[in-house]
C-alpha cells in the first residue's frame, strides 16, 4: 500500500531530472492530478532552479534541483529513476524499502545477470533486486504491475517492437526464426550528453544506421519475444538515426506461420488492442507515422502484405520519450497505485 | 448569456477544421472540461472522419466532418471560425444571432474598412459587423472580451509584437517613431495549402525574409500600437521563414524615450505581466526561444540593451498556432463565457 | 557519332528545366568542360530567366526558358529529358533522329509494355522505341551505353538497390527469393509539384513509410534483379519519407546462399567495384550515411552480418538527385559520347 | 614570391583539418587545379586517415592526419590555419618565414591588441605579427592581399555584414550611428566541438538569439565599418541560431543619409559589385536566401525600403563555411599567389 501526502496526492521524486526523460516526466507529472513533485535531483546542477536546465518548464512552481544525497526519503512515496545504466543499480539498492521505484534505465530489464554483464561490460551490482523487478511493458504486464515495487520500464526500441510482435508470436501466427526489425529513431533517444555524433550538423540532412554489430536493445527484445514464443528467439535489429527530435518508427518484416494470412494477423492485433486506451491499429489504407503520436503516449500499428509470398510487414509508431520512456513510466505508476491508467496522459498528439 | 448543452458543457462548432489552426483547436478543445465539440466543418472533406484529414486525432470520439450548410445551429453555442479571410466575413454574416463567434481570420481585425480594402484587395462584405468586433489580444482586452459576441483574434505576428510593445508605449518609455520588428516564423504559419513556397525542399536548410514590400500584419500591428501610443505609429516589420514547424520569435529594436533605461522597460513589463498565467518575462541571463513555448499558450519576453546608446532589444517567443492563433482563441472563449481563463490550456511546453 | 558545336563542345538541351532533376542537371552541366547548354525548356515558365525559377543559378550565363515547341533541334546534339512520365514518351517520339536522348523519367525503363501499362495506368504511347532503349545503371551497363541513342536512366530507389544486389545475385551468393529492401528517401524525390504530402509541416519532425501496397520502383527493381539472377525475382520493397532534402539510404536484408559467408559477399563487392570512380565499399567499422554522399555522384556500400544465422545486411547510400538521377544521367552521356566518365562529376560531397 | 612543388602546384598544409572549416578547405582544395595537399594536421587524431574523421572525403587520395610538430615545413608553401583562437597565435608565431599563412581564426583580425585582450580574455601572444596581418575581406582588400604574407580571414558574421555596409558608408549614404544587424546563422558556425547547445535536439524545431550582451564579432564589424566611415562606429548586432547546417542571413536596418534614397543605395551597390564574380545584387522583386548560396562562395545582396521614412533594409546571404570562412580563404590564397581568383571556387550552389 503506497503512502500519500497530506493532500491525498502521491509524493514523487525524480532522480536525474536534467536529462530528456527527466524533463518529460516533469512535463507529464506536473499536470498529473494525483501527484505532487517533492524532490528533483541532478547532482551536477544541485541548487539550481529547474529553469536553469529546462527553460520551458518555468512558471510551474517546481522545487529546485538537489543532490540525491540530500533527498529526505521520509517524505517521498514514489521515485522515478532516470539515471544512466550502471549508476542506477547502485542508487536503487540504497533506497529505503517503502518506496515504489520506477526505473527508466536498462539496469533491471534483463532477467539474466550474465546477459547483463555481457552487454553492459560489468557485473551487475544489485543482482539480488533483479528477481523482484517487473518488466513494465504496460499492456502486456498489467497483472504483475499491480503489485510491483520495482518496475523496469522497457527500452524505447523494445516497446515499439514488442507491441506488434508479442500477440502474433503468442498466437503462433508468425515464424519466430525470421524476424527483422528495421527501426528509425529521433535524436532525443541518444540523450542530452554532449557527443559529437548527436550534434545538429552531424545529424541534420541525413540518415544512417548504427549499432549494426550489436545494439543493447537486441537482447532485451529477444528475451521478451522468447517468453511470447515459448522458445528462444533471435532477431535482426537495425536502428537508424533520423533528423527529428522525437519518435520511433519500427518497420518489422515477418513470415506468417501455421497458415495465417495477413488478415489473420490484423484480426489478432485488432482483438488484442481493441480496449486499449493508447494502442491503436490503424484503418486499412492508413499508415503509422511518428508525427501522429508526437508528445502522446500512443502507439499506432499497421499491418501490410509484402510482395513476396508469406511475408508480412508490421509498422509501429511511438514517441520515444513518451510511450518509449516517461509516458509508459507514468502509466506504470498509475497501475501500481491503483489510479486510472490514463491519468496525466490524456494529451492529444501535437501536429504539426 | 451563453446557452449550454444538457450536460452543462458549451456546445462548440469549428468551421474550417481541416487546416492547421482547426486541428489545433481540436487538440485543445477535445480536452477542455467545459466544452463539447458538436460540429466540425470542412466543405471539401464533408462526410469524412477527422482522421482522414488529421490521423493524429484518432480515438477521440470526434464527430465526422460536415459542410457548413449542414450544421444545425440550434444545437450550437459557440463557433470558432478558422476559414480563409474574405470567405469568413460572408459566413459570419449569415450565422444566427445567438452564437458567440470567435474568428481566427483577418476579417474583423482592422477597424477601418478602407484599410481592409487596401490590404486585402476587395471591399469588406460585412462592414456592419465590424464595429461590434472585439480585438482579442487577451491580456490587453479582458474587459471588452467579457461581453463580446464577435471576437477577432489577432494575427500571429501581431501577437508576438504587441505583448512586449504595448505596455512600453503606454508608459511612454519608447519612441513610437523608431520601431523595427524582425520576426521569424515556423512554416505552419503559411497554412496547409499546397504551395511550392511551403514545400519541405524549398524551406529546409535555409532562411529568407519575405513580404519586405508590405505584409498584411503590418497595418494590424500599427493600428494597435497607435491605440497604445495615442498617436499614429508606423513600424518596419520584416518577417522571415524558418525551417521549423511552429514558433514565432520577434526581435524588436526600439529607442528608449523620456529618460527611461533598459531596466525601466524591464520593470514596466515585469509589473504588467506579473499576474499573467501565460506571459512571462524571463530572468536576466536567459533568452526567449521558440522551443521553450512549443505547444503551449505561453509567451516569453526578454529585454536587452543594444550596443548603441538609447537602443533596447525586446525579444518575444510564442507558438504561432497556440498563443498566436488557436490557444488565444480558446483563452478568449473562456473569458467571454466566464470560465477560468486557463481551462484547456494547462499543457506544459513540449521540449525537445 | 555525335555532332558538336563550333567550339568543340556538345550542344545540350534540357527538357523540363524547372524541376529538381532539371536544376541538378543545370548545376552539373554548367561546369562540364565539354558541354554548352543551348536550350532549356519549361512550357509554363517559357520566356522567363532561369533565376525566376531557380534563384541559386544566377550569374551563370544560362539561356532563358523556352517552350519545347520553340527549340531549334538543328543546333542541339544531346537532349536530357526531365519531364513527367507519360508526357515523356510522346515528346521523345517526336524528337529528330540525330539526337542522343537521355531520359530521366520512368517511360523507357520497363522492357515489357504490358508491365508499364499495369503500373502506370495507360498503354505505352511509343512502344516502338522501347526495344532500343538502354537501361542506364552506368556501372552495370557500360558496353551498351557506349553505342546507345536512347538511354533510360534508372529510378533513384532502383539505383541504390541494384548496386549492392546485382553482383551478389550474379555470383549466386544470396537467395533471390528472400530480399527485403527497406529504403529511406529525402523529400526532393517527390519532385517540386505543390502537394500537401510534400509540405514542410507535413514532413518535418517525423518519418513514415509509404507505397506499402505497391511502389512503381518495385517492378523496375525486380526486372533488373531477374536479369542478374537469371530467373524471376520478387522483392519486398518499403520506401520511407525522411525529413531531409536529399539522399536515399537502402537497408537491404538478404539470406546468403551456396555456402557464402558475409566476408564472401564483401569480397565480391570489393572486387566488383575496386576500379569504380563513384562506387565505394566502406571499410569495416564504417557505416554508409547519406550525408557522406550529398551533392556527389558517389554510392557508398557496407556489408554487415545479421544476428540471425544466414542473414546479411547490405547498406547503400546515394544522393537521389545525383547518382539517383541527374549525376548518373551525365555519367551516361559521358560514356555515350566517349568522354572521360567523371567529367563534370568531380565535386566532393558537401558536409555538413 | 611563393615557391611551388616540382609539379608546378603550390604545396599546401592545413592545420586543424578535423573541424568543419578544415573539412571545407579540403573539399575545395582537393579540386583546386594549382594546389597539392601535402600535410593535414589534427593533433588528437594524428595517425588516422581523413576518412576516420570525415567519411565524406574518401577516395580522394588525401594524406593521413599528422601532429603539427611532425610537419616538414620545407616541403610546404602555403599554410591554412583552422585552429581555435588563442592557440593560433602561438602556432603561427612559430612557423618558418617562407610560408604564406592564411588564418581562419580570430587571432589577427583585431588591429588593436588591447581590444583583443578585452574580448578574448588574455593578452595577445604574438602582437609583433599583428601589424603585418592583412584583413582579408577579399572584395574590399585586393591590393593589400596581393603582397600579403599573413592573411586574417574575416569572421562569418562580419563578412555578411560588411559586404553590403562598407560601400554605403564609404559613399556617405547611410547614417553610421544607426546600424542594426539582425543575423541568423546555421549551426556549423558553432564548430564541431561537442557542446550541449549544439545538440540536434537543442537546436531543431526552434530559433533563438544569443550573445545579446556582446558577441566577439561586434568589435570586428565596428573596426572595419569605422575604416569605411572614417569615424568610430557602434552597431547593434544580434545573432540568432537557426536549425540549418549552413548559411548566414543578415537583415540590416539602416537610416539613409545626405539625401540618399533607397534607389541610390541600390545603385551604389550595383556599381560596386558589377564586376565581382562572387557578389551579386539580386534583381528587384527577388530576395536573398541562404539556400541559394549553399556550398558556394557567393554573396547575394538585396536592398529594400522600410515602412518608416528614411529607413532602408539590406539583406545579405552567404554560406558561413564558404564565403564566411574556407571559400574566402581560398579566394585570398588565389589573390596572394597571383592565380585566377575563382580557381577552385567555381561550384554552383547546391539546391535543394
Amino acid at each position: 500500500m503506497v503512502r500519500v501526502g497530506d493532500d491525498g496526492r502521491v509524493r514523487v521524486a525524480i532522480l536525474g531530472a536534467s536529462g530528456y526523460t527527466g524533463a518529460e516526466l516533469l512535463r507529464l507529472l506536473v499536470r498529473h492530478a494525483s501527484v505532487r513533485l517533492v524532490a528533483l535531483t541532478a547532482d551536477r546542477r544541485a541548487g539550481e532552479p529547474v529553469t536553469a536546465v529546462f527553460p520551458h518548464l518555468g512558471g510551474l512552481g517546481l522545487p529546485d534541483l538537489v543532490a540525491i544525497a540530500d533527498v529526505d526519503w521520509s517524505g517521498v512515496d514514489v521515485v522515478f529513476c532516470a539515471l544512466p545504466h550502471g549508476t542506477t543499480q547502485e542508487v536503487v539498492a540504497a533506497l529505503p524499502a517503502h518506496l515504489l521505484v520506477i526505473d527508466l534505465s536498462a539496469d533491471f530489464r534483463l532477467a539474466d545477470p550474465a546477459l547483463y554483464a555481457e552487454w553492459y561490460g560489468h557485473a551487475h551490482r544489485a543482482p539480488e533486486l533483479q528477481p523482484g523487478a517487473v518488466y513494465g511493458l504496460t499492456e502486456l504486464a498489467r497483472e504483475a504491475l499491480a503489485t510491483a515495487r520495482l518496475i523496469a520500464c522497457p527500452g524505447c526500441y523494445p516497446t515499439g517492437a514488442q507491441l506488434p510482435l508479442v500477440p502474433l508470436l503468442e498466437a503462433g501466427q508468425i515464424d519466430p526464426d525470421d524476424i527483422i526489425i528495421d527501426a528509425k529513431s529521433g535524436v532525443s533517444g541518444a540523450g542530452r550528453a554532449a557527443k559529437e555524433a548527436s550534434l545538429f550538423a552531424e545529424v541534420a540532412e541525413g540518415i544512417h544506421p548504427y549499432g549494426l554489430t550489436g545494439h543493447r536493445h537486441a537482447p532485451e527484445i529477444e528475451q521478451q519475444l522468447a517468453i511470447a514464443a515459448k522458445r528462444p528467439v533471435a532477431v535482426t535489429f537495425t536502428p537508424h538515426l533520423v533528423p527529428m527530435n522525437r519518435g520511433i518508427l519500427s518497420t518489422i518484416y515477418v513470415r506468417t506461420a501455421n497458415g495465417a494470412g495477413v488478415e489473420d494477423l490484423r484480426a489478432t492485433l485488432l482483438r488484442r488492442y481493441a480496449a486499449e486506451p493508447f494502442v491503436r491499429v490503424v484503418a486499412q489504407g492508413m499508415t503509422p507515422a511518428t508525427r501522429h503520436v508526437r508528445g502522446s503516449n500512443h502507439c499506432l500499428i499497421g499491418i501490410f502484405a509484402g510482395r513476396t509470398a508469406g511475408r508480412a510487414i508490421l509498422v509501429s509508431a511511438i514517441d520515444n520519450l513518451v510511450k518509449g520512456a516517461s509516458g509508459q513510466a507514468v502509466q506504470n505508476m498509475n497501475l501500481a497505485l491503483g489510479l486510472a491508467e490514463t491519468t496525466g496522459l490524456e494529451q492529444a498528439p501535437l501536429f504539426p
